[in-house]
């Protein structure tokens, strides 16, 4: 089943009950046109998210640390009980080190939270597939919020990954992302071999959410 | 009025429903003994604390950056929204780049909340007070956690920087931690000049958290 | 006296050999005009350069940590071993922690190492000045390489910044930078109240880098 | 042929003068036991040390970036021109992002500098192999700078790093380090399959510097 993921970013029409609407808003669409749409909101956000919608909501990054004196940290622990069910890792915005990637993603098995860790090309694919995350997602930092999107861009980048995931690790998906807004885009994607789309901006500062949401969906 | 910051760090004692209780337990013996009494939990857990109680309740966090493409990052306009009222900033265990310290302080003050800076010397006490939080807490990272209160193995240190804040920029206040526990620890922080601690394990991590909460507000 | 700081970034034209060529420029034209420039090169092209000229060479960056286990770190120890007399502190591209700032120059003083802390705005200015470095440069980030001099741009910075250190801590010296090339724009900011410049692409990406650097300071 | 990797990390005993002594030590010991010894010294002791040595020079670590405004930045066009032919990327004590490691891997492939990727577990070291440095060197940080060899203490994560790299990128080379000293500590690491050691303490802080090369490299 095709794999919606909607990052929130820290845009405004996405942040506090902004946020609340567009997740009810993806809650809609998935149920209308039975996709499977994750939410990715702020961390302050997925309290009140969770409550309300009964889609996954995943946060935009996780610290790989446990229970401690770790001041200001994001932990899988906090995640959990504020009900996320998952989280993006090492997104481009917010890049980790490589050991906290792998730390990161041992503390979301621990405590039952899916994982997708993003990537910047087929080498770092190869290396975060190795870590054994229930996804990656590439994305050409380049294309990033630029509207064109990587399947047509570059869709070499896509194929690469999938190829590479395939021989390193199977049993790992592979999502890509970077400029994706329309359902030609996503149809794009697939036909690349990924499972899915990570995307934010092409649906968050669109006009109108629900209609470019329902857009990407329909199109596929 | 003596202020007193609990901070919660990412303790197992302090995440999700414990955070919760532990936040109900500062907000009775916050009324029961008239002490200003701060939470500082996790950022996925202030939504529901902040619905739950009336005291104060900060980030232990906040990134410098505002509404737009920062995935994974911690804004005012988040926190505001679940409820925060302020936040720390550069905790030891989460260290800021000097500007993005100040841009924290800035993106705070447009949100209203307030903003405690942590260092851990006079000389960056002295920097942190040039940037006009409302409070600097200077804590020498050697004593957090170890149960010897700054205010007896460092009394210097908690001086220096109320004297120095004083001639650099007066309307900041001082606060003090590392190693508190006791009312006599709060006491003696009194008495050097600072308006208040912080502090984390002494309470968090005690057999009987309002005991020892009671203990430290009533001692003093 | 007019001081440039000449910063070499790791552009090829400043880089092994073009690095040499480009600092016997600086000592020449030091001394045909009697003005005071320092080369600021990559670490590795330090040693090489120190024994070749007689001009002060600094450090773009230096980590705060003393001997021991910290691997990959930029030493006060090396530096001043390999013949560097100071160091360039927090730049744009090379941000640092607050208490790394304050660690870096306790260890420049600790090693007779000059030093000069980079900050962005006069809220950061005023941070860095009360740390006691020699010289606080200011450089508004979206200047950098712009062409644009600060000067011309943003000359309310640059008198800010000089206020606000005289006030805090007189001793400390300001320069300013971001897209100084040419010598009215070093005019221009010491009419400001600074005490020299910081510069790099204008000089280094010149065609003809000495005459590039004549005119910065026969201009003046 | 035995590969021993010496870390001359920010020790005063391998430093300035004293780290050309002990390249110099690492010189005669290589050469009257027919050891491969490469000399790993802080970047501003690289271009000192080659002059003086024929052994391999490696920096301690290289940012993956390349020619342009990156201010304070360790370029592989600067190491190369400063006489090192490799380095160690991604030490415990200074941590790498995952897209940083591997564009430092491809800063150095261009540069023809060879590499050794530092790791701290199995996955990592997965994950490290997966984007094809020359080495990879696996080290539990608990027992860096112990003098517990990891070949004694945790022999199962040096025979997993093995077998992991074997499956995923048989070219790539594996070591092995923290806490080795002794001769018996090498040849354990040896016969757990890695090719070679990396160490640091155990040589650069001992009484007799030569001595203990020596000991270390005739008792394997």
């Amino acid at each position: 089943m095709t794999l919606i993921v909607l990052n929130f970013k820290t845009y405004r029409e996405a942040t506090g009950d902004n946020a609340l609407r567009l997740a009810e808003i993806c809650e809609d669409v998935s149920k209308e046109y039975s996709v499977k749409i994750i939410a990715a909101p702020q961390v302050a956000d997925i309290h009140a998210i969770s409550e309300a919608v009964k889609i996954p909501v995943y946060a935009q990054h996780i610290d790989g640390v446990g229970y401690g004196g770790f001041t200001g940290h994001v932990t899988a622990a906090s995640l959990k009980a504020a009900g996320a069910s998952g989280s993006l890792i090492n997104h481009s915005e917010r890049r980790l080190k490589l050991a906290d990637i792998e730390a990161s993603i041992s503390a979301c098995k621990s405590f039952g939270l899916a994982t997708i860790v993003c990537t910047n090309n087929v080498a770092t694919t190869r290396a975060a597939a190795a870590m054994k995350p229930d996804y990656v997602a590439v994305e050409p930092p380049e294309l990033i919020g630029s509207g064109i999107p990587v399947s047509k861009a570059d869709p070499g980048i896509v194929k690469g990954s999938v190829d590479a995931v395939k021989k390193i690790e199977p049993g790992v998906g592979v999502l890509c992302g970077a400029g994706i807004t329309h359902g030609e885009d996503l149809k794009a994607a697939l036909e690349l071999g990924s499972e899915g789309v990570l995307l934010a901006s092409g649906i968050v500062k669109a006009k109108d959410q629900r209609k470019a949401l329902e857009e990407l969906v329909t199109g596929a």
